[in-house]
């Protein structure tokens, strides 16, 4: 009888399972519990009178809970990083990393929540139930196209801010190192024109506020190439798209809407072909934000564009969310805004691109480091709301 | 004209407020995030071996998640204390207030999630939808009787510990006390005759403790007087105590049921008349629970009864569930238990009970504050995991 050798399990030798082991976040108490004095306090008996003084008024919840500084990190784990549906508990590690850098750029509190996947109705009822807990819900990771509905569904039912961080995050720190880009090639964003490559949660919001900011000639493009009227069997998102980008009516695939592009964005986790990129204008500017391999590799982009952008932390201006949704919070926390709205994330975007004071081809985003970051952006958020 | 007072507030002066300013409770990174080194290692794009290893191996997430010391404090907000239902909003309070004890006394760490209300059945919906995120799931100030079937649903559907302490943690801490309160008056927990007043999430858990413990002789009454089969249009978990209890078949009110009886516990919030509890058996037992006001004002209670107890920390003997909950979760989730049995509840109040050396009628059970108890509990709790 010979025994067969166990299954072996994944390899989870290494930096990045030491740092993650015994997770990343910890629920800690704000205030001492030291005496009996203390517990009837905080707890049994007093905290009654709270619970009773909320009840009559329930917008005190945001000054003696922790509603007033928490927010939901929400996943259903079935868009995770490049990972695709991986499902719920896989997805924890990116929700805690989430909450970490919302305490870390924000001063925010948040918790990941990682709900059993399920239909479009029944996400946005569990979300929706659990709204009366946090000051705010960051929905993460949620694949395209329900994500659009379910948050626009949240929007409307509830009376907290609720933001889909892969749309509308990436969309807000696209726009701000566009504006920079712009600059730097001496453009102004009206006369541009732009090429997304992906029609997901994340290149659906740029198209949107790209066109918000003035933006007119946007052409989308999804693995089958450009978005327009014409194409049969297009999900609602598209037709959508399809209704209000590609001005010019072009038609056939990425190949035909780069050819004199301006703009390149990449938000797809395809490539585009080195004698697609040369076709491009003059002084083109390429965002290839795929990661961890971009569109285009930075070396080869930087041959045809004048500003190049990934998504990566070891090249020049690297696009991250975490420029955006630990601000955006905190000024939406700091407000009471009951939801982060279309002025706000242009005013976001705004913020982002004026502190790098002299943008150049190698800076046009602030590090991710940058201590002005999210007082910027949380201010930004303020004023409107 | 004359200008109309604007309705008063809530009055939000004095301590208990002050103690409640800004919640009581963050959300902390335990990992450092110094550079784009760490960054990379805690999120992007390190995380997503993590995230791999898990959607392999889900038992991973037990070691590298929050997932391995977290649990869910999960109320709907329709039994706070004794306010009743006052919405989840409103219950946020005591949800800190019970993660504050948790963390302080369990080193667990715990988010309060507070729920819109709804059927059983969309409650068991919304609860098992949030499981992959948590350790464990206890229930709070969810009303009776619905609590019971949520309860068994969820324990049915999970792999998880769930455990609604209103009925357990506080059956466990009732039966700690009455296995020293017995040795007092050296009476064995089989021979005693009870009375519980009450028949709510803790009335009914305590019956069924106290029977699997030994104790034969069980009266359960509720505001309409003793439950027995003989009354009409019981509700259904009435029906299971009316046929599981009162083995001597008495019909009435609570005052036939006390008179002789050794053993009462009040966790009705109803009041006694002490003209009944002076019909008690010699060296009596009086538990008076009920929050602020016990069914039995202790000094009265003392003028029949050997052993007085209530839920206050003004008095001797206070019945207290967090003498139980911080150690139970921490040996659950110490040592993999997928439920909190019945047996891990007797073992839990056995061990409780034991760290009272020589009990007497003013030290039945340890303080609130005495550190043994929680680790205590947590080695009887994986003991039998």
């Amino acid at each position: 009888m010979t025994a067969l050798a166990p299954e072996p399990g994944p390899d989870t030798t290494g930096p990045v399972f030491d740092a993650h082991e015994g997770g990343k976040l910890e629920s800690t108490p704000t205030k001492a519990l030291r005496d009996r004095k203390d517990l009837s306090l905080l707890y049994t008996p007093g905290v009654a009178d709270v619970c009773r003084a909320i009840a009559q008024d329930p917008s005190l919840s945001f000054r003696y809970t922790t509603r007033r500084n928490t927010v939901a990190v929400v996943t259903d784990g079935t868009a995770v990083l490049g990972l695709g549906d991986i499902g719920p508990v896989a997805a924890l590690p990116v929700m805690e990393g989430k909450s970490v850098l919302f305490k870390h750029f924000g001063g925010v509190d948040s918790v990941p929540v990682c709900l059993e996947s399920g239909s479009v109705d029944e996400l946005v009822e569990a979300i929706a139930r659990l709204a009366p807990t946090y000051g705010g819900i960051n929905l993460e990771d949620i694949s395209a196209p329900r994500c659009f509905e379910i948050e626009r569904r949240l929007q409307e039912r509830l009376d907290i801010p609720v933001f889909h961080d892969d749309q509308h995050g990436t969309a807000i720190v696209v726009l701000a190192a566009l504006i920079n880009a712009a600059q730097v090639v001496d453009r102004s964003l009206e006369g541009l024109r732009v090429v997304i490559s992906g029609a997901g949660a994340a290149g659906v919001a740029i198209a949107a506020l790209l066109r918000r900011s003035g933006v007119h000639d946007i052409v989308v493009c999804d693995s089958r190439g450009i978005i327009e009227p014409g194409r049969e069997q297009l999900a609602d998102h598209k037709r959508r798209i399809a209704a209000t980008t590609n001005p010019r009516g072009l038609q056939g695939s990425i190949g035909e809407a780069l050819e004199g592009a301006d703009v390149f964005v990449g938000v797809s986790g395809g490539t585009v072909p080195e004698e697609l990129v040369a076709t491009m204008a003059d002084d083109a500017i390429i965002f290839a934000l795929a990661n961890p391999d971009p569109e285009v590799h930075p070396d080869v982009a930087a041959r045809h564009a004048a500003v190049v952008a990934t998504g990566r932390s070891d090249f020049p201006n690297q696009i991250n969310n975490v420029l955006a949704f630990p601000g955006l919070f905190r000024g939406a926390l700091d407000s009471g805004a009951s939801a982060i709205t279309e002025p706000m994330k242009v005013a976001a975007a705004r913020a982002i691109a004026a502190l790098v004071e002299t943008p150049t081809a190698g800076e046009i985003v602030p590090s991710v480091f940058d201590e002005r970051v999210a007082p910027a952006v949380a201010q930004a958020v303020a004023d409107l709301a």
